[in-house]
């Protein structure tokens, strides 16, 4: 029996991620998507890459009937999700926000990063945060899911071994990213366009960035000690890809690191370990769900390095998103997340 | 029961591809791989993107048990193929060559393009021109099937309907394509290095390009009047995809061309025929096997452009490779290629 | 004695080309560059590359003194120069506009192409259209010049030795250009994204480009039989650099095309005619003001080819207006537009 | 009175730059260029971008009359310019390598990472690390001068003013670092092919990078404390350009560390302190001998971040080599160095 799937606002590149995954993923079936701008266009009007495989059309947010869906995917910008959450959450449909309403369980530390008010504080405090790695038993209970941001997967799964067994100075983490372009969106910013971004390559949001806060709770619920992370993200000259690296004190510096991260994602489906002294490129992730990552230790140092590699469309975001569904509904984890990465 | 697959010369683009599409082909298993430089290494050591699917490594040639194989694929250099098909042949294995050896039928023609003897002419007459569209009922009865070029496919899918339908000046087609630098294959060579490549954009072999006479060919076994062609290749800095730009003149100008490339097309399940006016991207078809184009009349002109877009790895190698195996195996010509394109 | 220049418009990309072209232009004073909507910002503010070199700031339309300018340059919208020519002009200063006011000659056509009504019909056929190497002697002379649409500049160039020399057939003219994207201008707008332009390549405006009617008149202009042209522009993933494949038939084949075009560009200092069989790249002027090409001739074929690169950016906007400005003050024509390419 | 210059090596990118840069040099004349494969060829025909402005060809290095010349850069593989140093030197020529011949003191630190027994340890000796804004008033006496690699340029230069000021614990440094393909040279290799590097990312040498000892060397010899560093090197998808990310904790977290950068560097011709908060990009030096950086400080932190960027092939390779020829001859130091970099 199909999943009724209905997707919130499909015009962005989450959203053409999601339907790429859902259209192999064999129990789902996609009966709505919506678009304030876009009603009545065909979503393969828009993408032509899925032209043959769905014949839906953008419906505009009033008319779709998303209270009959089993789970509804909020594609959207920030604030969206929370503002038809209780309706539909009363309805009986498991909520998966790719926004960041339900990312950050406080209330203020939410409005001062996003700058706006959160109108369900309540559906915060129940909802869970998806990163499945940290959270996998509460997510299948879950009826609202914030699906995790890009980076803070990379850096909360590169970090998490080292800070669970309190080897390292959780004080003084540093994380140094670099990303895609899709990650900022399908948005007409003069920045992100080709003759900005191509054969070039920044830093930005150096002073602070939305997703600092996320990584450092996330890390801080699994850490003795308190967590301070300085956080520096790049854009990379590329479409897609993320690959984070990560520097940490060992305090410990006996510690077996590599024996550490194979033990802790030993079971997980979409954690790859690396052999020590492996080199991960993103490309080795392209359009696939899985984060890929190796350890590094150097002769003179007590410090660890971790690569931390990952697609920010696919385990970064749709993908992730794909897997907290068959997590919420029951299914085989992996249930149409098998593509392989697409080389070269 | 699993299809038993062999693969000779897998270390290039157009293996890797075939391990990407068999590893999602329900039927396919992957028994053998071989390299002359590399037995020994795991596939997956190579192309860490194929981490957890094979544990399959490269065996040598002379170790390879290619006659237990169903399907044997050549992803090898030219000459390769013709020295070993006799043996498989007889074997009772089907062969599928990705490069040149079974392409062009005329002895001489290929020895001078590709400056090697032929050494099977009477397999090179038994074998089929491996392109669906044209071919389809021989390529079901074939023991050898000769995989099109990347160029060719497009470029002879592309005029095929016109000159089919006699309505153009067969001896003046233009062909200017367009392609991603994967087409060049995983070679060693200044010219495609990134420094080289990357922000520039340059035409190549204008002179002449083995390409060349396997179009020609193609189009004037369908075609009632002589065909000749001016056929110029540019290198384009991206890494998949080709577009050729077609340009023919109409003998008929009042052909309805947009209905004749619809009929024509109508029941192909990887030729997708835009509505008259869209402009098919690369991006578009990107990982897929579908060749997707779109007919343009100007106003005052009686030229007509057409323009195609295609995967060189996937519809224009490893993906129309799968599905000729798909047809010679008797089983339906999509499976395993229903994989979307990556969009972005 | 120092030139005194103003700059209208130089937010965009034609702005800081200008600006980089001019702080090495030795008799060059840039004393005034407007913008309504960055007054106030030090340009070295909105460009970093200019830090050092520039101080001046973006001053508001209405608080440039431009009228004690010698020459002013438009790096404008369409429309912005028209309106501000009489004035100028009446003051004794020199125009160049870089958008079209000044490029089509028949009212009915700018409007009809560029939507907009002509404001100074008597200035528009006074002003001269700014290819040098067609108008040399008029540019000197003038008052107004329009400088060419950067695909004109290299399909002009292109053709005009063989439609001069009328060995072609002239009502079928074949343009196939490819640019980078910042031909585009700094414009936001989804398609011009990063995540959507790179790694992928298109056609686009077939129907119908602006460019067109300012290359069939200029080549008209020098021809004895009517011109018509076919012209396909596609989107290259690279920053600066058009390419654009010509194809003519001649009808007198024994031409011989190689020495027509060295004869015809032996004394201009910015077109390049490489030798028979030469592929030029983009990078090889990229910076430069140079437009380099080659001619070719297939062996069974009537149709002759010529491949020409320029920078988009200089020889198609802001170095073209510089060797216009010499020009049009007595000046060398290559003073300031010396610096070689940047390879890679 | 010109200025005899010659070339060894001339084909690859940092021989390509230096031809660029002297061709606007007034002083400079290049007399030869030698290359072993290639003798005979003109430069202009193996860099199109050259034509017109050099008619030399490259010189068997036997035939070559480098004891004429009154500088001779070595633009060649390690080793090759020791293997001639002392006959130059000999002969009155001053010699600049652009290999790592004369960048590390310790002999037997120079074999162990370069696997090469040094040749001349007495010239050595002598030799001065050509890092103007180190070692200004050694270079202008030096007889040989090894010019610094990329990554220690951009190293050092950011982590000079803190160390120099003994601020920071210097034996906890981190440099994340990040560089454009053409650092890798003009070498045939598969990991630099555009397919493999485009659209990826990627760290690489983490276990070990022959800079590593000559940034420790330098920053060593201005400090009071010991000095460790941990450097991770990674591939971007772009032709040109490093950005260097350091980052080092504070022992003394009330330096004002603004002012400390922009005093050191207040005089310094080719290093921009960009204001508190900002964020250079690579493309802001694109083409120029201009090293920008940018200091940061985050509300929580003792850390300190510093971003530098740099074009590789010139402040990086062959600016910073004329910027030391320059110096050497007692020119302004700025000769031939103007060009402001290319934007967009």
């Amino acid at each position: 029996m199909a999943i009724r799937i209905g997707i919130v606002g499909g015009t962005g590149y989450t959203g053409v991620e999601l339907l790429r995954l859902l259209a192999g993923h064999p129990e789902a079936d996609v009966v709505a998507i919506t678009s304030r701008g876009d009603a009545g266009t065909p979503v393969a009007d828009m993408f032509p890459s899925l032209r043959g495989r769905y014949s839906l059309s953008f419906t505009a947010p009033a008319d779709a009937d998303l209270a009959r869906c089993d789970v509804v995917f909020f594609a959207t910008p920030h604030g969206v999700a929370m503002a038809q959450a209780r309706e539909l959450v009363g309805a009986g449909v498991k909520i998966i926000d790719l926004a960041a309403d339900f990312r950050l369980k406080d209330v203020a530390e939410f409005e001062r990063w996003y700058k706006l008010p959160h109108t369900c504080p309540d559906l915060l405090a129940e909802s869970v945060y998806g990163l499945p790695e940290m959270n996998r038993e509460a997510i299948r209970k879950a009826r609202i899911v914030g699906n995790p941001g890009c980076y803070p997967t990379t850096v909360q799964l590169g970090f998490l071994p080292l800070v669970e067994a309190g080897v390292v100075d959780t004080e003084h983490l540093i994380a140094d990213s670099k990303s895609g372009v899709s990650g900022a969106g399908r948005k007409a910013e003069v920045g992100l366009l080709f003759a900005e971004a191509a054969d070039n390559f920044r830093a930005y949001n150096v002073g602070g960035h939305r997703h600092h806060p996320e990584m450092v709770n996330g890390l801080a619920d699994h850490s003795a000690t308190p967590v301070k992370l300085v956080f520096t993200p790049h854009l990379v000259p590329m479409v897609r890809g993320i690959l984070s690296t990560l520097y940490a004190r060992l305090t410990r510096p006996d510690t077996d690191v590599q024996a550490l991260f194979e033990r802790r994602y030993a079971n997980e489906p979409f954690v790859d370990v690396m052999p020590a002294g492996a080199m991960p490129d993103t490309r080795s992730v392209r359009g696939s769900n899985v984060l890929r990552l190796a350890v590094h230790r150097r002769n003179d140092s007590d410090l660890v390095t971790v690569i931390a590699v990952m697609d920010n469309m696919t385990k970064g975001a749709a993908g992730q998103a794909v897997q907290n569904m068959n997590l919420m509904l029951g299914l085989p984890e992996t249930t149409g997340l098998a593509g392989l990465p697409l080389v070269p």
